[in-house]
């Protein structure tokens, strides 16, 4: 099978590179943006591709929608396979895609655009047709739990644990997808999408933005581990997604997760609860990620999103935790019954321990502060 | 597709209710073994799943490999598709049952016989066609797991640790080769041959009866948490393959596998290392491994033995490590350079730390200083 990459940065080389090795398949040309064909197997014309029937799959790894969502169309209007690693597109504009897919018979995999490595989406895929899958959550951000643990194992701040995952190259100049919990929420969404066949709209995020060293050493102090954690899960009225920090006992495999790594749970109500890690992101991960995808082609597979998805809104309201805060005191009120446990030194404001309240309240209740003026700082407790 | 299981054991059993509500599956007849055949679904008699054209697959919860292996021969000379959950027949009959399958179309798998619900097999089947896979290693037995998560976290004596493992159901009344290490052994086989194509022969095995609680206090004093490990790793002669206790930090993730899960890592030269986790044995979660196989085989799976996989001698004398012993005094000049820590206060006995040593060299010392009838309990060191 010869493969078309889109895109020659860090993950469309490595894209590249695999390609010359696995198993079955062979590589294409590569399609750069205009005036960026400088070797004789990069073209800038995305026609020729189209042109050239010794082409079956395209693997895309440009990002962002535009151009990528003209070509993926063009690419499964013409019969051929697509795979991406961008989630964005996905999340985006990944029903229609699958519409059009089915349409032309050709397959419709993203793998690496949930959890780089980890081979987490196609698992899903395969999991639920036979299981009936109950949730899935985890660490889906390299970069955050980079920062969080080496705020926890070397008692940095949260700037100086930004700045040491900048200068590594794990957070990028403008880290704000990455620190306020956006990245893993489109990653749990197509997680959704796979397991349910319900991709949510309307979906809740808490980053790392407010935990503070201080925040650090008292969760410590109560024999936790910090992590930044993306779930969605089935309820009642239909599917939870929701990102915030979430506190664990030191010895749960969530706490083992060290650096830039990652962790996904399902829990299937057969196969009980499944664990995959890896590296989320990093140019060989990703495109091992999109390799595995197209050998999975070889072998008969068209797509990982069940027939008759849809998008729906979130329902963020049947979830219940527990969570430790810190907030400023004038809105204690807004927490009935929680436990006052100190008042905090440096800023005199208070930790709380609420009762369980919805996934839901807790996020409204954050911005309801944050408008007003005050501080909070929250993290679920998971029990 | 339609599907025949053979056994309605514990096993058979969840096979045949999880094919109620599989996508694209349908259950057959129910084979069992003659005079057990109480309902109209069940049959003892083999010729009429063969004689009926609208079965197209066979499923294996029999265990052994007698009657097992003439049945899975039938079936895919057939050319029915077989999928099945028995180690012991893969071991002894896997490259004889792929050359049928490979003549007659048919797919053979066996994901649940390596790992149960952990979905080891289908993932490096996957990634060894794209990757290099470097190694495969991990806790794949959960009685011992059981038994030694017991023996850290409550203080239990091995006899003690059993006793709550057979309790539970988690061993056998004749718990011999969990607890020495050859259950483990068997599947880190299949995993070797999965991943290189080797099926390694002549492997080495220890298990944890030489364990006692006098060295998990020893093993906790320094920071270690004991684990059983299965390792097979690409060497320059083949393969190594071998099981042994191994020490592991306190934050590593072996270190947070409890109870009786199991958690399978695998390393490729692109991908970096995969961990796979969860519930590697029980009703559900083995049956859960077979419907996915049947899933995959829906979606065109047919192998996961690479094509040319051979029978081959294990090279256990690459691989080096250091190791804890504690050795009848005796014995001690077996391995030169090894750092002297403590009397041991029962027997009387020595504690060791050697110099880096390679593994058949450990397990030949082990079996010499037994044979003589000294004492010896070794845990290698993760570094």
């Amino acid at each position: 099978m010869k493969i078309a990459v889109l895109g020659f940065g860090t993950v469309g080389a490595g894209i590249h590179e695999m390609l010359q090795k696995a198993e079955g398949l062979e590589p294409g040309p590569v399609w750069v943006r205009r005036g960026k064909a400088d070797e004789a197997w990069k073209t800038d014309d995305f026609d020729r591709i189209l042109a050239d029937p010794s082409i079956d799959a395209v693997a895309e790894a440009i990002g962002g929608t535009d151009p990528a969502y003209g070509l993926a169309k063009r690419t499964l209007e013409s019969g051929r396979h697509f795979v991406t690693a961008n989630k964005m597109l996905v999340a985006e504009y990944g029903l229609e895609l699958q519409k059009i897919a089915d349409r032309s018979g050709a397959a419709f995999l993203f793998s690496a655009a949930c959890g780089g490595g980890v081979p987490l989406l196609h698992n899903l895929a395969l999991a639920r047709r036979g299981d009936e899958i109950v949730s899935v959550k985890g660490i889906l951000n390299g970069t955050t739990n980079y920062m969080l643990d080496r705020m926890q194992t070397e008692g940095l701040g949260y700037e100086e644990a930004l700045k040491q995952a900048q200068a590594l190259g794990y957070a990028e100049a403008d880290p704000s997808a990455d620190v306020s919990g956006l990245d893993a929420l489109r990653k749990i969404r197509l997680a959704s999408a796979v397991a349910f066949g319900i991709l949510p709209d309307g979906c809740l995020h808490e980053g790392i933005e407010n935990v503070s060293a201080e925040d650090i050493r008292f969760y410590q102090s109560k024999g936790l581990v910090l992590r930044l954690i993306a779930k969605a899960a089935r309820t009642e009225e239909g599917v939870s997604a929701h990102v915030e920090p979430v506190l664990f006992a030191r010895n749960a495999a969530e706490a083992a997760v060290s650096l830039n790594n990652n962790l996904a749970v399902y829990e299937g109500r057969f196969c009980g609860r499944i664990g995959l890690s890896g590296q989320g992101a990093g140019r060989y991960p990703t495109a091992s990620a999109v390799i595995r995808d197209l050998e999975s082609i070889l072998s008969g597979a068209r797509r990982m999103l069940p027939e008759k998805t849809v998008r729906a809104a979130a329902d963020n309201g049947s979830e219940k935790y527990r969570c430790y805060l810190r907030l400023t005191e004038a809105f204690a009120g807004l927490f009935p019954g929680a436990e006052r446990l100190e008042q905090s030194t440096a800023d005199g404001s208070l930790r709380l321990l609420t009762k369980p309240l919805p996934a839901d309240r807790m996020h409204a209740a954050a911005a309801e502060i944050r408008k007003k003026g005050g501080c909070i700082s929250f993290a679920a407790l998971e029990e």
